[in-house]
């Protein structure tokens, strides 16, 4: 970028929406995962036309463009791998608009996710997608994403909500896709296609959301089984007994221990398992569905099933949960979190072979997440600082994908792909499917500058979680 | 097409698998919507491998191939407007694979649609698309067309439930897509592109499908309302009190009066609409929520409610319905079955606009269809021999696409945009988004065999209806 270059910013966005000093770059070098890479300037954009006219400067002077939200991404989606301009949306939270008689929710990008739902639940509505960062993420991320959550096994991810959206091509052209209606079969469903696609192939500048009825009733269940193998059995009758929960998490022992460790509440540290089971809808169909789903668990041979007698105790139940993360990180300062995600039949398949992994590689592995969809987080926690481990860490990753492909699975389930395993896109898709992904980014994106470095595999590259 | 390419195709197929005669082509000429085409040749594939070999053949030559399933489509999907090879995939119905484990379908692209849920409902599971023509079209085609139904206010369409494909692309390459697992987030979304896409994109081999636990009750209940806009207010009302019906049906007087004359089921011939609604779920919950639903469309205005107290009582009710289609057609041969669909609070304003098109332009215009996502068929019954008259069909056409995309909703709900309304699709997307999806088209199709003349408008082409 040259002096020229920023001072047209600087004419887009006036002088105190362009950020140019080292110390303000710094803040935008890194996310939530691996490596830090400096952008030569950010700007934070708040309305269309502001997009529009960034992204026809930067695809004339071929200078990449990264748009991000608050970075609270696990993969590198925002990281701004080759320089130029980070377009940081978190600002741009103006619209938030609940339409209860058409059941949707217009939004701008830098919208807290949390807050999406919270505005719905004053006209007894819904918005479903519920990662665990919706307090500190923004809408625009998890649409660049496709976030998921523990509702996903019941309601779906990010894309089953959004309906229509705003953008701005990579070449500067405003458009809109899908529109306010459910049904929609106008055209390809671009929508879709830019859901999940990290921020490659266009800028979201505003999305159209579905909501649903907020669900009257909630009912939990903790159920502690000896054996993890017994778990993944108990998962499969729960689901295949016509009972879809809101919720069915699991933790594995190692969690638990660290959860006793950090904070004490009783939990059984001699059980190989706990899954945690939320019930939502009408208040009778629930209470009679929980017991159903104890009793269930206890034929499958549960240790003990404990149904929650209110929401409180409810509340109780689900701080196991809660406290993982904040328990698993203060063993060690780095966490290597993924979302392996496997068909739900294969779960005992996969827990053996997570077992075998963790065994083989000698990494501290603790496994935690949505086990109601096959979406579990094998999470190792590491030091980055130490090389002989990283290095066993990395070995140890790039078997867990290897694995959840085996079984018919995915390398992410609603992480996304970034930077971090763009290196092994092909295991998964094949050279047939990484050579038709690219020719939809090349011809939306001929000049290459939309969030560069990301899905894409770049000959050669490896993962690499060490500092270098 | 030459004899050499005949010849070709017979080595792939076998002489009985490839229709040449002019006797067996015509049956290929035409599907349920207007215009009559014949193609050169028509195979019946039944394996991968025979679509990827005579895909490399049509590439190499320039030849058109047409997916085509039962030729249900009312939009033209499946016409082969430019000549060349008819793949029929109807015969290919080998794979009806249900997981109960994992809750998915595996499935051949000739299968049944409503065969799907019948093979789902044997392991206490549902396929929720029910496109009213599930009895007697395929998978692939609704597919290919994104088929919605009633179903679709609770449950959602087609692209809902796909989570997987194989597909052939037009240059002869075999490709999977997505996978097994709800979550994945593993590069672009190409099964939602390819779903709608209308079969201009690839041809559809197999598919993973999602099944959801089957309802363990139903309810239904008939609403009588003296006008059509009191019935657009009550439907508001019932959508915004936390109850999602599974389905949400109207039909208008003119429907009404159609159906007594067919069959007198004793509906009320003075009323302006009757609206259906059926509940699904836990029985204790619906036996409450039914109850409310009555009361929310009593306080509302309307006439009168019947509430069904069995199930052969529900089946009653739905039979107006049901009769719809048959009756309308007595009255003359040709039905114009539109499916323009807009947000659901603008669902009065909708009514009030197709009231006044029908007076401008004197066409017998009837109008039913999925009130509670705003998914109104607007039908006219005309006589294609009559220019005259199919000319005012024609502007009235233009008419109701006009109202559905003022009041910020679509073309085309449920199905497809084909020949027939090609023509309008830049009024809705505008010239970017039709750029934009041209670009994936020709960046996956560049020698533009895959399905001409379909989606994309041809400069200066108009709708026509008239057999010409």
């Amino acid at each position: 970028m040259t002096s020229a270059h920023e001072q047209e910013l600087q004419a887009i966005f006036g002088e105190n929406r362009v950020l140019l000093e080292e110390s303000d770059r710094l803040s935008y070098s890194f996310d939530a995962s691996f490596g830090t890479y400096m952008p030569d300037a950010v700007v934070q954009p708040r309305s269309t036309e502001e997009v529009a006219k960034v992204m026809k400067l930067a695809n004339r002077e071929g200078i990449p463009v990264y748009p991000r939200g608050q970075s609270t991404s696990l993969s590198g989606g925002p990281l701004p791998v080759n320089g130029g301009i980070v377009l940081d949306c978190s600002q741009w939270n103006d619209k938030l608009e609940i339409r209860p008689e058409d059941m949707i929710a217009v939004v701008s990008p830098g919208i807290l996710t949390a807050r999406i739902d919270e505005e719905a639940e004053k006209w007894g509505l819904m918005y479903p997608p519920d990662p665990s960062s919706s307090h500190v993420s923004t809408i625009g991320g998890n649409l660049a994403e496709n976030s998921g959550g523990p509702r996903g096994l019941k309601y779906g991810v990010t894309k089953d909500y959004c309906i229509g959206l705003e953008i701005v091509t990579p070449e500067g052209h405003v458009m809109r896709t899908g529109g306010r209606t459910i049904k929609n079969v106008t055209g390809y469903d671009l929508t879709k296609l830019i859901i999940g696609s990290e921020g490659t192939l266009c800028v979201i500048t505003e999305a159209t959301l579905k909501l649903v009825p907020r669900p009257k009733a909630y009912r939990t269940a903790m159920i502690i089984f000896d054996d993890l193998v017994t778990s993944g059995q108990a998962i499969t009758k729960v689901l295949t007994s016509g009972i879809l929960p809101s919720k069915l998490e699991l933790m594995d022992q190692a969690c638990i221990l660290a959860v006793e460790e950090y904070k004490p509440l009783g939990l059984p540290v001699t059980a190989e398992a706990i899954v945690l089971i939320e019930l939502d809808g009408h208040p009778k169909a629930i209470e009679e569905e929980i017991e159903k789903v104890a009793f269930i668990c206890r034929e499958a041979g549960a240790h003990s099933v404990n149904v929650a007698g209110s929401s409180e105790e409810a509340a109780k139940l689900w701080q196991a949960r809660k406290l993982v993360s904040p328990a698993i990180v203060r063993k060690k300062p780095t966490k290597v979190s993924e979302d392996a995600t496997v068909p739900r039949s294969k779960i005992p398949e996969m827990f053996q072979r997570l077992k075998e992994i963790r065994d083989r590689f000698h990494v501290d592995l603790v496994v935690f997440g949505h086990a109601g969809d096959g979406n579990l987080h094998p999470n190792i926690i590491c030091d980055k600082r130490d090389l002989e481990e990283m290095d066993r860490v990395e070995q140890a990753v790039e078997e867990i994908f290897k694995a959840a492909i085996e079984l018919g699975g995915t390398l992410s389930g609603e992480h996304g792909i970034g930077t971090m395993k763009a290196p092994f896109m092909e295991m998964e898709v094949g050279p047939i499917g990484i050579d038709m992904m690219k020719r939809m980014k090349n011809a939306w994106d001929p000049n290459q500058i939309m969030n560069p470095g990301k899905i894409f595999p770049e000959p050669g590259k490896k993962l690499v979680l060490r500092d270098e």
